[in-house]
């Protein structure tokens, strides 16, 4: 009897006899890894924990902390929840059932019976009964023949259709306790794990998403192996629906959308263009400091600058339709990107190998059309301001380009307070390197220039083999914020397309000809993005530098409101933003109600500090910080804010 | 016999007896006077200063400095070219001859005889013969039938073909020496006055600019009354196209143009894009300083805000065509202005009197179609940047709106040299009052004001009734520039028409709802336009803080390269911008190049310099500073931008 022959992720190797899973393994290391294996990954393949492996295995156990565990704890989740409603209702029959980002959910045809979301804690109750028997999920090839028996038997037409599409041979099914699924797998061991389970919601959903199919019942739910985690993953909810930024952009009079502007277009109100400017001018200074080139772009381009980018043909019915004019040979189109432009001014003049890598940034404003359906807030919309920059290097300064840019990224990090963080290297499939523009040789140096460059920075990377663009490899970024959830944000990408297509050149050191290579860099994305990433992450509390309001002054009285003016007027001078409370109101409950507020800085301002000419400076979560001159509270506030920024 | 009142700008009336003329009207007040004397402008129509005056006359007398008086002077030159061209050449027929900005033309059928600049001294030469013959312009009042007799015998098509559209009886013929022409006129008492007389080119025409018809030969000139004038203005002519502002773009690498993109959509370089950035930030902090407010708005907007505002309606096809979408409720326009924008953001929420006036200003980029024939440099282009703000306030705050913009508008000429201007108001027709939008008492309110805050803020200022916009009055700068030459630079307009058409409201102190007045204002104009102006006006010896290269670096020799590098970088993390020049050439070579540049200072490094940690500074048309350390010349240039912008 031939052994299996299993490689551990850490590279150990171990031998088991014939018919070990992957459980098996866990448990030869641990009863406590057992214990919290949901699946497994066989050979990049992720596979229940419970099926016998092959000769030669490359195994991965996946638990709670794997994606991929995840996704088969919420996808066993949706079958418990059928399950459940199979032992509850009559003549229910399910269409699909999947995992999702935040939990899952399952369509439901109830025929006649009309179901609400008073309906949930009782089916709650049921899956966490089920959940406690145990049972396990086990896995079942069957023919079509047998399986469309199986769901001609129990009348559902959806299984049906489905099975309908699929070869014989490829049909499994899923049993835990009393309930069969049509179902790929994979799937956790048994049902015991799931320890916590909340239903969330209900929605209407078409059958296929065509309307003009059976319409469906939509329940929402998620489901954690802790009941605290449950309670964890609630407050989360609770505290992102307070930082919906679509919410807190409206309260602290950031932005603002008009119908009759038109929709997914921001209106920049003065508080949010005051906090835009200095994101811009934040970056603007780093790169400057970085050996960047800013320029200036039209927002539109002829016709000719897409045909030879690439982008002309690609032009659907789904966009911005061309711009016409009174000349037929002139049409226009809004510039969904910076890039052709920034070509343009490459080629205005001959480029030498010492010249370069010529970096040109660019806040460039863009427009896309989106569905109006698909608008949300400032993270879908149809015109956003990218802090863009193209880097024309020589195919040898990849490396060095890539770890410029990954300082910047940390930088920017650091400032906004993002401390856990992670990267990808995208790189081009090797199976099928055809799909690939550029030549063999360039991809090979830059791909192993971006994973030294990684490397030498000391990311936290993964590798993914066949997500590179069409056109280079990239490196991006994800953040996780202050409640714990994840963002892209930073992307950095190279590019072989468009330095063909443009036809760009340098004379290299040969005192020949060359082409460079372009690499797309953008830490923020878009302000608009960030802008929104920025509010839901700080729920508003900007730090002190971008805050719109970074003090208030509190005039003891009325009699002081103009001592109060002059204060923040002069404040004004030194760049620094000031509101009054000039309300008729005890001083008591001003500072309560500023306490409340979002502004970093109080200045009292009453007899004695008219007198003295001072005020007397309250910093918010710090509390009293004595009566000082203006000058002496500007230097504060600079110092303040420059620790902020420290690199 | 009864006698004629005349009454002179100053207010002043003289009684003179029939017959009198305007040049005898000159004669009485000074011999001087007369003999200055063009034409006249009587009771507001420019007339011959020998033709009778009306019973009733305002008069004004017009000399060169009028520029009415400077048009009869070119328009009877054009007449005097002919004369020496009929005197010249046999079979000569003329078409048509007018005075236009600087000079005039005259547009010839020369019949089979090829003409060339070559033979325009012969003219020139002429011309003089002709105007020392002091020769009167005759005006005589003809019967159509004399006037197509006479010019049916010299056999001219051109004037017959005018003739025909006249009426009878109010067609005039002007006689010098002799040469007769069909022409309204007027023209200066006799050719004496022109002293000075250059022909400047030869190109082609078309009678009636129609391709389809006789082409004739254009003949420019342009006359003076004094020699020392016309070279004055040939010197002003070769400087201008020294500074010309799309040479030296070109020259200092400010700014591109490229057809892929589309012609008149400036592509902003480097170093362009530092000049214009400077003056945002020049012109935001001095905004910011008075109390305006940022914003940020899309570059495209709903149909149905321009439906809102007005503008579609206007929509024509010789303007840039809408954007159509996949849906066909959304169709949008690139911008054309970012008013209506702005009204939009002062809808977000309710205002009261107290919140007034407010100011939302925008660094606005907007888009109009020009034929390509009409583009030209950055003059004239089909997007531009408006330094754009909108001011909401009340009725009785205009004239304290106005002070404040006058204010900003010197501020600006101050800082960038414009030393001569002046202003111009732009009030209603009194007589035809209902073309305008708006209340009658506004209106009066709105003049008075205007009148007003230039008057208190000391404006040379002109009143021109009629010149105001339907939907408000106005005021407009005139600056001269460094070579004499006139722009239109900086407009305050007051409108009516935006606030009703979108229903803009404040509540006032009585407690009920207003409606605000809206000023537009742009000091610059539009960026594009105010760096055209900026080059040539400066030649490109921009004023320190807004060189492009603010220093250059001089290593003695090669091995201070590295140095220089070091201090560069170290300048720039000041926002200090140089370069460095790293030729292989002697110090003195250097040092003369970069004293024939317009670079304003020269860093020059040795081994001297390298040991002490120290930099040897020149400064432009000051020469040697001598030796210091890179704080104390960052002190020194710090302190030499703060004087330039001082207020």
């Amino acid at each position: 009897m031939s052994k299996i022959n299993v490689t551990l992720p850490d590279g150990s190797l171990r031998t088991y006899p014939q018919g070990v899973t992957a459980f098996d393994v866990a448990k030869s290391i641990s009863e406590g890894l057992a214990r919290n294996v949901l699946a497994a990954e066989v050979n990049g393949e992720v596979w229940d924990s419970t099926r016998a492996l092959p000769e030669t295995t490359a195994l991965k156990l996946l638990t709670w902390n794997d994606e991929n565990g995840k996704m088969a704890f919420w996808h066993s989740s949706a079958h418990l929840l059928a399950e459940a409603l199979e032992a509850l209702y009559k003549n229910v029959k399910f269409a699909i059932g999947p995992p999702i980002e935040n939990g899952f959910y399952y369509d439901v045809d109830f025929g006649e019976k009309t179901f609400s979301s008073d309906d949930l804690p009782k089916i709650e109750k049921k899956m966490k009964e089920l959940a406690r028997q145990k049972n396990e999920f086990v896995r079942k090839e069957v023919s079509k023949a047998d399986a469309i028996a199986y769901f001609t038997e129990k009348a559902d037409p959806y299984k049906l259709e489905m099975i309908d599409a699929l070869e014989d041979g490829s049909i499994t099914f899923y049993t835990q306790g009393n309930f069969t699924d049509l179902c790929r797998g994979p799937h956790i061991p048994h049902t015991g794990t799931v320890k916590a389970v909340k239903l969330l919601s209900v929605a209407g959903a078409y059958w296929r998403g065509d309307e003009n199919r059976q319409q469906l019942t939509r329940i929402y739910g998620i489901t954690f192996p802790k009941e605290k985690e449950l309670k964890e993953y609630l407050i989360q909810v609770e505290e992102a629906k307070k930082r919906d930024h679509r919410k807190l952009g409206k309260e602290l009079e950031l932005f603002t959308f008009s119908e009759r502007v038109g929709l997914g277009l921001p209106l920049w109100l003065p508080k949010g263009t005051m906090l835009r400017e200095r994101l811009e001018q934040f970056l603007r200074k780093e790169q400057i400091k970085r050996g960047y080139d800013p320029v200036v772009t039209p927002h539109i381009g002829h016709k000719n600058l897409y045909v030879t980018s690439g982008h002309y043909e690609k032009y659907g019915e789904d966009a911005f339709q061309p711009i016409k004019t009174p000349s037929e040979d002139e049409e226009f189109f809004l510039k969904p990107m910076n890039c052709p432009h920034h070509c343009e001014i490459y080629k205005t003049k001959p480029h030498s190998y010492r010249d370069l890598p010529l970096r040109l940034a660019e806040f460039g404003t863009v427009y896309r059309y989106e569905q109006s359906g698909e608008l949300h807030g400032l993270t879908r919309v149809r015109g956003f301001t990218q802090d863009d920059a193209h880097i024309f290097c020589t195919p040898e300064q990849v490396k060095d380009e890539f770890k410029s840019v990954i300082d910047l990224v940390l930088y920017v990090f650091k400032v906004f307070g993002f401390t856990e963080y992670s990267a990808q290297v995208s790189l081009r499939d090797p199976d099928n390197k055809t799909k690939y523009v550029g030549s063999d040789e360039n991809w090979n140096l830059a791909e192993r220039q971006i994973k030294e460059a990684a490397e030498e920075k000391g990311l936290n990377t993964i590798i993914e083999y066949g997500e590179a663009a069409f056109y280079g490899p990239k490196l991006d970024f994800m953040v996780r914020d202050a409640i714990g959830r994840k963002w892209q944000l930073g992307t950095i990408q190279v590019d072989y397309n468009l330095p063909e297509r443009f036809e760009l050149e340098y004379t290299g050191s040969d005192n020949k000809p060359h082409r460079p290579v372009m690499i797309h860099r953008a830490p923020f994305g878009s302000i608009e993005r960030f802008v929104a990433i920025l509010i839901e992450s700080t729920g508003g509390n900007f730090p002190l530098w971008l805050s719109p309001d970074q003090l208030v002054v509190l005039p003891i009285s009325e009699r002081f409101n103009d001592y109060a003016k002059e204060i923040v007027q002069k404040l004004r001078q030194n760049d620094i933003r000031g509101t009054i409370d000039e309300r008729n109101e005890k001083i008591g409950r001003k500072i309560r109600d500023a306490e409340v507020g979002k502004t970093p800085y109080m200045l009292l301002v009453g007899e004695k500090e008219v007198e003295s000419n001072m005020v007397s400076v309250r910093k918010k979560g710090e509390g009293d910080l004595g009566t000082m001159s203006l000058e002496d509270f500007t230097k504060h506030f600079i110092s303040a804010v420059d620790a902020e920024l420290a690199e």
